[in-house]
């Protein structure tokens, strides 16, 4: 059966004070709305329509896919009327979810377990069972069976006491949408179109309420101001550090890690504190990333060790490579298997070959060097001329000395070694030694400057 | 009505066991006693009196502010006769509030519905109601009216099971305490001065006391210990974080976020993980710091983004500035608006016009730098000569090479350029290129130095 | 009397999911195993016998002191038949400790009370109290003595309302050992050996079992999957940290320190947030840590200032040192008293005397710096030729201008100075002047070169 995916995306989120949609407030690194896009995407759904409205350009260019069908609630009134507003987009079969923009973190699995429990011509939603369920929703339940809920302002002192409530996550049949939504009344004190509405139509059916429960609370918490974000962050961070442990990543302390993007590993990775791993990325058997690294981007192969204090972005480290601290790597920078970098050392548009070094302040931009080299500390590729960037290109088993200054475009060949302290203007040959220096001048006895008195 | 604020700040502190007297350990960097004097002076109190005693010289070197009355208490009786001992310079009218320098987050509105709350010509304290009294003096009501305050050690088991204690913040009538303090008796098993006995005084002489509750119960934890310094440091960092958030500023993990002054955030500003915030800072619109920054005494322009790891101490950022990773400031660093600052990049004392650039390895000290400019990476200004500093003067649209050597005092002129490798020691004209360098010189089939074995 | 300590460490640990055998995950920085053996020491165990099996080999080589007798466990067929292995080469007399190697946190006050406690011609056990003990062993006891261990699976209803646990902790008689383990049988729905089987072995002889618990719960924690391994990691850091705040140091926030080895402190000692310390440390007097630092086996004398992200490992630094932020010492760099080590700045096997400064940008390797000397920024030592190491020495009271390269060997004389930019290749007399530069060349009205256009 093909399923529809609607996401309520239209609210502004006044208490975040932000000028951000709210549903583009950013969670793990990713918009909340997009946590739930993914999620529908994962599901398969056959559609996915979004309704947006304050700051709706804006939510609708950070999600360019095309998949996504926008409809625009122009006025806000209410959860019921948001969803109204898509029915003339809205299939006359199947199912839809109905999520919404600012509840990240419901799993895929959670809403294939809601799919599956709901009856395809009826409606089924997600409850959750609270130590204190003030002010939410209470499902009412008779031998078991969901007979209403009941809101908190219009709960008895008895159902007050039910714990469990509603998330307002619901699958129901299209068909019904399309017959429930437009009964819908705004006969309340509020003046505002409820979607919980389509429950007690459901129930006057006749109908039997199908639910499920989440396998995690947080799956189903909304976010509404910073302080709930904040919260809400720590425990998504919290359970994709306990999924990786569970994988067997070695994280030295779950609560300073932060992944922000989807992470690869092989065995025996360890992870010390406070590193932070974005967009893709990739680590290999036997990796070991020091403390307080930041990697984006970015695959690391197996073997290698990194220092504390990396920062790599979209760069590829080959195996048994020796790093940092202190290293960075930019966009385009490739080390071959068992290449060190040492401290102070940025790579940027690179390639190094297997095996060769540079170990101590270093600025490796837009060089393609060769296996075996070593460059030392202090050199620099001049690879900008204050208008176009050239290309450094450094053979096999070279030597650049220390404090070079080498003026791209240049090639410096197989073998050649660099006087330390030279600028490289020209190129050098295979096994040469080139060297730009004059003679070193010596004056006997010599007065230093004297501190001149204020 | 006058207020007077009496600071009890004469303790040793012994389980600290630290050469520092207990008031001046600091919490969120600032003394314990400095964070009390600053609430008093919030409140516009009249005069302030601090008790000292243990390390008297160095509490009172640490605060030279004229407004505080320091009187010294010679041996520890206790804290009735703390407070005693001020009576020769306390007002006779108005009210004292009485705070103790070792309980440092009690808040100005606590204080204020405090003040508000006390009968002026009485007294009246805070209370603080919790889950497990033991330990404390418990406040005996009757009829909801406070009848005594009972100490642990002298309650009946039924007066055991009261959960409101007292927290030992009072606010007396000035006149009151020049009665009654005098009459106080240490004819108890310590042999102390209890300043609780004006409670029973004022009891006695048919007084109602007032009470309020403060708003967190850490305004009123007080520090004995490493360990309960750390806790309390920790609820306060927390609670300030909380009052950020909801503020609007987006906090990734609050629980890893310090601030140790006073921070002024615009819109959207954004904060990520382990960023510690010192002295008086200012963040514009949509700032983002990244993880691990060390931020000082600077204000941070609208829309400047700051990578990780960048440390800054008393400079001035622009709009639109990109900077870091790994960026120091150092006092009187001042760039313009849209300035770069890379990777390893030093700044002090100098400033950076509009959208000029030292994108790599850079130390600048002393300089003054037009706008549009290029510093090379690896440039460094020779600002001291070993006796004296020097100042370096680079125009608008300047090139600087990569790894100059500016030798200061020196004067690049507008649209210069400079040689990549050269030392400049001579003033460079408006528009030429200046170089210092030799030939390049080649030897062909070198042979390089081998290993010697061992 | 002569105590053994026997250790169970042949498990595989499959839920660690790991090449490694889960005795030799580290915890702190140390082998879960290590932290047994550690502690196995300090009682002054006459023997250590450890029992291996999965991964064997590399457990042995993990350990190579003499004193542990191996045990090979080539079938594992349950604790009963684990200790039975050791008989050829348990001592007939004294008593046995029981330890788990994954189990690395029992305290050796809380085993020295098991064996004061336990009969020496019987047995002894720790036992815990647990708010839900489901799934563990209870206590049976009658008049307060214990009567039986019943297993969850075993335990009646009224049995599993038992909180009070068995750890797996036992101190045996030797003797008894000797007698009880050849009569164990596997005559139970696992088909293994319990050691559990010798308390009623005991009650059955009609003896009485001693019992103690431990000082803190987590010291009985084992440890069984990478979730278990990182909570069990910040309860011993919590404890670490815990412990060195009662002895006076001022930690910022205790869950942020990490100590992976032992720490010996001065007094007033600041440590700032996420500060590593590793292997054997020790901080003099009033030294402060700043936040990021990571600091191994080096010794810090007092009053010396750290600043923030700053790495060291294998160093040595004096009294009233300033250094960092962002710097690194590698193994043997020796920094005396009063020394200034600045930003970005690496010091790799080098002595710097008394005063002597490098305050930006320098590596300093192979060096040894007399004392009030000033190295330039961006200086570095050419210690490396491709093939061999030379050693740099610099005098008293030198002068090393800016971005110099200093060629190994070389030798620069008290007083000397060099100029900025030289490449210093021959020794520099005392109290000379060394420049290595050209003529600074300069061309009027230079055209820099124009954007390409692509």
């Amino acid at each position: 059966m093909s399923t529809t995916v609607i996401i309520l995306a239209a609210g502004k989120g006044t208490r975040m004070r932000s000028n951000l949609p709210k549903v583009l407030q950013p969670l793990a690194g990713q918009p909340l709305l997009g946590h739930v896009i993914e999620t529908a995407k994962k599901l398969q759904a056959t559609n996915i329509i979004t309704i947006y409205g304050h700051g709706g350009d804006l939510v609708r260019q950070t999600f360019p896919e095309e998949k996504i069908e926008w409809v625009e609630q122009t006025e806000q009134l209410g959860t019921g009327h948001a969803v109204k507003v898509t029915l003339p987009v809205l299939p006359k079969d199947g199912m839809s979810l109905i999520l919404s923009g600012d509840v990240p973190c419901v799993q895929q699995s959670t809403l294939q377990r809601l799919i599956d429990a709901s009856n395809p011509t009826g409606i089924g939603l997600v409850t959750l069972t609270l130590d204190d369920s003030t002010g939410y929703g209470r499902i009412v339940r008779k031998n078991n069976k969901i007979q209403a809920i009941v809101e908190h302002k219009d709960a008895t002192e008895i159902e007050r006491q039910i714990r469990e409530i509603n998330t307002g996550i619901y699958c129901v049949s299209n068909a019904k949408l399309h017959e429930w939504l437009p009964k819908l009344s705004n006969n309340n004190a509020q003046g505002e179109y409820y979607l919980t509405d389509i429950v007690a139509m459901a129930l006057a059916d006749g109908m039997e309420i199908a639910s499920i429960q989440p396998e995690f609370a947080f799956e189903v918490e909304g976010v509404n101001d910073r302080v709930q974000l904040a919260a809400l962050e720590r425990e998504f961070q919290n359970h994709q550090a306990k999924t990786l442990m569970q994988q067997g990543v070695h994280l030295i302390d779950p609560a300073r890690f932060d992944l922000r993007g989807h992470l690869t590993i092989g065995k025996d990775v360890r992870i010390d504190i406070n590193v932070i791993i974005e967009g893709e990325c990739e680590l290999g058997d036997n990796v070991e990333i020091g403390a307080g690294c930041i990697i984006k981007n970015t695959k690391i192969s197996a073997n290698t060790k990194v220092q504390p204090y990396s920062v790599f972005d979209n760069a590829f480290v080959g195996e048994s490579v020796q790093i940092g601290p202190f290293a960075r790597l930019r966009p385009g920078a490739k080390l071959a298997n068992e290449v060190h970098i040492g401290n102070f050392v940025e790579v940027k548009n690179s390639s190094i070959g297997f095996a060769s070094k540079a170990n101590h302040f270093a600025y490796l931009g837009d060089a393609q060097i060769g296996s075996g080299s070593n460059i030392g500390a202090g050199t620099i590729t001049c690879n900008y001329d204050g208008a176009n960037k050239h290309k450094t290109v450094i053979g096999d088993d070279v030597f650049i000395g220390t404090n070079n200054s080498l003026v791209a475009p240049v090639k410096i060949g197989n073998g050649a070694t660099t006087g330390a302290g030279s600028t490289i203007t020209r190129d050098v040959a295979d096994n040469a030694l080139a060297v730009e220096r004059s003679q070193q001048f010596t004056k006997e006895n010599y007065q230093r400057p004297q501190k001149v008195k204020k």
